[in-house]
């Protein structure tokens, strides 16, 4: 399939280089070029904007930090909106608002071209190995069309409705569930610290009860306190319960839970923990226990 | 080894034939004496008290619902503490608080008796196919002493201090921990509900992230709301949370995400759910969202 | 002086009547017209836009609803960015977002005219017996030239700051105030009608206790539940909740008492008391309790 | 009337002599026996014991710290309920739990005795002024009789209900609704210094919006930022929310705001305020906000 490939961060390059392993032909486009010219060497047109990429292609997959840098990739001047073609499919894969997915879908329905929704959970590293959980919402036969896509990426593909933004739900809702047990996490971990308990002792119990490997790999950064380098920052798992907090309130449904953890992030960041990472959440509990 | 076993609930009953399975010799108490006759015919003997359970014992092992349940057997007429020789060990396996179980831990030094504390974690399938977690915690020699009874019991035995205390602070995190996660649960779900995303899409997705078998039994629970008949009754699941605050109130550490779940738990008993199953502590959220 | 004047709700109408009594020439506009005609026959002029009211005046008030309704009323056809004079004053009374706020001081600042924040405490009562309270932020020298204004509309003005949104800040942290109040109280009588204690008796020590008219006011409504007709609406109590959340986000602070209420209010929402008294969240803590 | 009068504190010793001053014969007694022996110069007999103190009155009065002081001081060797004549009436003013209220009412009409629940509110310059508000709650029959007590102390009595407990159940809500509002500062405070916003114009808004000497006290302390030396000690606030969660615990009845602000006081004593003023609770909203 010819596929526009825009954003080439960390996710965005493991992803392009096995949308080129799948047998796919590939154009590239980030904003620092350099990016764009490692993938050149495996197969990969280089594009002078995002709209150069998409030309001629039938899907676009977009993979960006946040909404600002999506509506700039879409929007903005050489944006994807003014080069895709009618009929063509915009994939947003990064992990944006519910109410930036609407208009997305809104947008291009007004130019005659379609759009999905299909954020992934998992880390670089999974990115690369194509471990990828991919989560997609849109129309039916849009869907199935990008199915090749979906399935050089990731290892699984779930289908969260018909209308884009549901699949942006469930993405938010997913990072949502990792920052609680994160809290969770922080303030047991800060109990027990007080209680002499070793934290080590706390996550092998927790690894034998929940046998789950997020919590394992999270609780040994917590148990550990190694929150530098940041494998995803606290500023952008701040986004993202700032994101499903959005959401919930578009569907009046209150998160008490997600309050408390985005005001620990806020917390966090007041404390200058932004760039470290957001398992480092669990330094708020610790502090308010005097530790 | 010669073992008293107090407490012959659906825990305590699987545990006591699983001693007996395990070679030791058992004698058992129960309130209701009916529940000890059914292990008879297993090899047990049948006692009329605590007290006449633990006489020439080594070992006496209690498993009660809770804090007021542990000090009649213990401190009551005919209570544990008047039948135990000087030298045997008491270890306690219920979920109690850690205030009890310094109690416990001094009022039998004063009888010249040792005190263990041995929370376990499992539901009783876990109990009956001997693939509880033990925490233990007490004198490193009188743990040593108790393995062959943790053996018979579990699949694995952790040691979380030389404070008997301290295993029930880690007993008391871990429950939080579930809790917590069913709290998340319910909060996602009530906002996915409202967004018009099946609950099973969200469920899958979720074991495929954290592929933990505790994910996929509640969440399937809560997912399909079937609260009835309860595997661990709410009101007990607010007894544990209550407990981890007091702990957490001796360490001086805030765990305001206890304090949320606890709050929750209060509301789900206020309206009539304290015997359904703990998970439905979901339907608080759902509520709020006038679900 | 000349002043217009755009938006005649109940607040804005008793605002203008005032400054009409207080001797200023005063042209207004409403989106209704017939609002506007009540207030010619006691000699305001009445314009066909926002632009048009603010022609030839030195200071423009707006007293609207929400953010959206202001940028209408500024930038949209007709707006008051295009009719205000060079070196003219627009004061905003609304409550409105600090992120606003900034955007209309650099907007007006583009077009060579002035800014002013001046919000206001009180009810439509107070508007009308010139009693509000005025909390002004800007340049120093615009304040002192619009003191006859503020004069001629409420009983004291406070100056928060040099930087209009400041005076937005303050507003949004009052009404804060107010709400965390009505959260107390929800909770107090929610805990003491299950205790059996007559709401009046609480309400009478709180009274001799506090000895504040809010707090009579309040307590009074949430003690006999006489949550309609609003006096100001929930909704409109929980846009200034998720406000003064984005002001605190904005100045990376924390407020999770704000977050608590923010949630309350929400969960009204979705239970349908959205245009019931903003006092009706204590419905929230009565109905968690069972009652 | 004859009055024994258990507990010379601050608050106890001005109460005392304010029923010395009302013409009643009042024997003191308080465990450093120097505090006595200064009202003895005022007329007070002094006593050795609780039970010395209550020998032949009518009425006994304790004004303790918490409830173990109370405790003690009824059921220890010499406590009240040893010497207290049948038909005689304990005043208990102490802000106790409702749970020991109730002991203290089945106790004491076990030995034929009387006992009301009469918490106070106010600090110990309105005691010496005769100012406090007296809350009693009982039977209706006891407290006429007790009224010239209670006139004697404070400037109003209110009455609670039939049930002893009632009255502290009002009490601890009471110190909740003023706990929430030190809450509520302490947020706004925080965002508002992170605004650039000078803490004494907010604290004048304040003042002039809610118009209560209440929020005029503790706002300025806030605002300055002065909590020692405590007018009342956070770890005595602290004890107070933690028993109106308890109150609420046995209604039934969540508390949510009441749980945050004792995570709140819990982390400013792991931070070392136990002894600082109780609105030294702000510091946490600041710290959290990076202050």
């Amino acid at each position: 399939m010819k596929v526009a490939f825009v954003g080439l961060g960390r996710m965005g390059s493991a992803m392009a280089r096995n949308l080129l392993h799948g047998g796919h032909q590939v154009t590239v486009y980030n904003r620092t070029r350099s990016k764009g010219e490692q993938l050149a060497g495996e197969g990969a047109q280089v594009a002078n904007s995002p709209a150069d990429a998409a030309r001629d292609c039938e899907v676009a997959v977009t993979m960006l930090a946040d909404d600002g840098a999506v509506e700039e990739a879409v929007f903005g001047d050489g944006g994807l909106i003014s080069g895709l073609k009618a009929g063509a499919i915009h994939i947003s894969s990064s992990t944006i608002s519910t109410n930036l997915a609407r208009r997305l879908a809104a947008e291009h329905a007004k130019h005659g071209q379609h759009y999905l929704s299909a954020p992934v959970f998992g880390r670089p590293e999974a990115a690369a190995a194509k471990t990828l959980l991919v989560v997609a919402a849109g129309d039916a036969a849009d869907i199935e069309h990008c199915r090749p896509v979906f399935d050089s990426i990731g290892r699984q593909t779930f289908i969260a409705g018909a209308e884009p933004w549901q699949a942006n739900a469930v993405k938010l809702c997913g990072n949502f569930m990792i920052a609680s047990m994160i809290e969770a996490f922080g303030e047991a971990f800060a109990t027990l610290r007080k209680a002499n308990v070793a934290p080590h002792l706390f996550l092998d119990v927790m690894n034998a009860l929940f046998a789950s490997p997020v919590y394992a790999n999270y609780g040994r950064i917590i148990a550990e306190e190694k929150f530098d380098p940041a494998g995803f920052a606290l500023k952008l798992g701040f986004k993202d319960v700032r994101l499903v907090l959005e959401t919930a309130n578009e569907c009046t449904a209150p998160m008490p839970l997600a309050s408390l953890v985005r005001d620990h992030f806020l917390s966090a960041i007041a404390l200058g923990q932004g760039d470290s990472d957001w398992s480092s959440l669990a330094r708020v509990a610790a502090r308010n226990a005097g530790l």
